[in-house]
């Protein structure tokens, strides 16, 4: 299935692209002047092979939850259950998650990729769990090769049934205590910088419990053979840090990133989570990344470093650090807004409006 | 009824911001963790006198229109009958404003303030033309004293009428070619910065232009006699400055969020028009700006001096220079989003999640 995904993913079309950035132009503003948003307009036109490319709507967020056996190391001080009680925060609908989804009209899915308990049956909750946590990613791997692909191909599945349900925009959300331990690793590995550079306090953390953190990631990389700086360009070799290094919810939300890529729908990038598997799934096939939009620069100072590496501008950037898609979601109307101008305003011709002289 | 309005101002409760500071650390989420959204959930519950405060919906735009006398300097390559094209675009629906509108479900009202030509009669067009433009601010006042304060009349009418028709957040919006230089002589009479550092490009000028420009920005505040360096604090100086070298729009503007202020409904402020027009507000009575959100920061140089020196920070920063309300239309769902959380998120009590050990 990972395969069969891989090969379906087509980079952006380059004569959408250019009639794109023409068709802007005849529209009655002035040239430029919207910014960031005639950009991304643009690349979801190539990433469309469509000018204009189809509105961004209905969108559909799915939440990746997962834990974390790094967590017995103590990098954070929430309890491993809250991955558990958020979850059916979730389905209860009492999350900031969704409330913001509420206002943005987007129904939520929660994936159970990896959550250390069974959970309850629940409309909103698809089962695909690969494994009761992770195992601590500073004493060896985290996952198997095999168990990381088996949750990038949940990503995948839950990416095609969401598209097959009528969804043109995924967006990402991810829940799992100690994930950005996790996140920082596989950017550390991924972008080559050092972790110290890209770990952060997560939900809020001690000096004491940060320095902890950081040593452990770099433990992390030490213990799996990952510190050597550079990382090789096979796909063996992103899928072996992966599984090193990762989380279930990283690896499934890779596959959600190639699945929408597959499917040609533009994947709404969350936080830092997101940023590190929009690497792994970028490491895969790079195309991938045309089809991914980044939803918000979270206050992490590994996000800041995964989206550099990605090449994406973020379209919020408000200090948010809560995960579970709310930054993708503030984005998701300001991506529609930004589709909506090419189908919807009126070019200088059809409008009677004079030109600026040129 | 101007200054009936400004009697009615109320500054922000500092119980009711208490309140709800403390409100968000209850709810499921880590500390902070919405980073200025939390900031300004809490500004706007100050604003209403109540925690939660209401959610700022429905919206209502109004886009003031007017035209400016410096046009005749050379100040933009854009001819002035834009304005009223642009205002005819409004009126079918073409324009980027309305694209964004419809995205964020906010009806547009278009008023005639100072258009400089008579406008057919529309459904959306309120009509309260105070002059057929401005005179040039370069050669003396664009307006009278008293033209300005019909100008702000109007503004608070609309205001008080869109209130009364439902609406719980006011959106600015503009439109008036050669309106960025009024806005720059504001911004450098409120604020005391040097013309060169707050006048920009606005539409898109060359260097030649621009540097026309700065000049006459510079000859609007010597031949006004307001290259003093500091303005008095006074009521009446503010107004003749306003008159002197704003234009039709921004007294409409300044009118508007007053009347907002006045009816403690938030105002949602686009660009460096609206940047402008807060700071004459803000000289007439502090108070209104605890009832403004900054929606968005605009490319223009003198809006960063603006929203500095009003102490508001944008939610939107993606590079806009366009005007119309584009920028506040944007963040209007951001602003939704963030009251939200107070109505709809769960504290850790009632679902049963674990707070983080303190």
């Amino acid at each position: 299935m990972l395969a069969e995904t891989l090969a379906a993913i087509r980079a952006a079309d380059p004569v959408a692209i250019a009639e794109a950035r023409a068709f802007q132009d005849r529209l009655t503003k002035p040239r430029g002047s919207l910014g960031v948003l005639e950009d991304v307009a643009v690349r979801l036109a190539g990433a469309a092979g469509a000018c204009p490319p189809p509105l961004p709507a209905p969108a559909a967020l799915a939440i990746f939850a997962a834990d974390h056996g790094v967590h017995a190391a103590g990098v954070t001080p929430w309890p491993q259950e809250v991955t558990v009680q958020m979850v059916a925060n979730f389905l209860a609908g009492g999350a900031v998650a969704n409330a913001f989804a509420a206002q943005a009209g987007v129904p939520v899915t929660v994936v159970d990729v990896g959550v250390a308990a069974d959970l309850p049956d629940a409309p909103a909750l698809v089962k695909r769990k690969v494994g009761y946590g992770t195992a601590d990613l500073s004493r060896g791997p985290a996952m198997t090769v095999d168990q990381a692909v088996r949750a990038m191909e949940a990503g995948i599945t839950v990416a095609r049934d969401l598209v097959a349900g009528g969804a043109r925009c995924l967006i990402t959300g991810d829940m799992g205590i100690a994930n950005t331990t996790a996140s920082a690793a596989l950017i550390s590995v991924f972008t080559g910088a050092d972790p110290a550079e890209v770990t952060g306090r997560g939900t809020g953390i001690d000096d004491e419990t940060y320095e902890r953190k950081v040593g452990i990631v770099r433990e992390a990389l030490r213990v799996n053979g990952l510190d050597g700086g550079t990382l090789g360009s096979s796909a063996s070799e992103a899928l072996r840090a992966l599984a090193a290094v990762g989380g279930f919810e990283h690896a499934a939300l890779a596959g959600f990133i190639l699945g929408g890529a597959a499917a040609r729908v533009p994947v709404l990038l969350d936080g830092v989570i997101a940023g590190a598997s929009a690497l792994v799934a970028a490491a895969l096939d790079p195309s991938a990344l045309d089809h991914c939009v980044a939803g918000h620069r979270s206050a992490e100072p590994g996000h800041a470093a995964a989206l550099a590496r990605l090449g994406l501008r973020p379209l919020v950037d408000l200090e948010l650090r809560l995960g579970e898609g709310t930054g993708a979601l503030l984005a998701h109307p300001v991506l529609c807004a930004a589709v909506r101008v090419m189908h919807e305003v009126a070019t200088f011709d059809s409008a009677g409006v004079t030109e600026k002289p040129v």
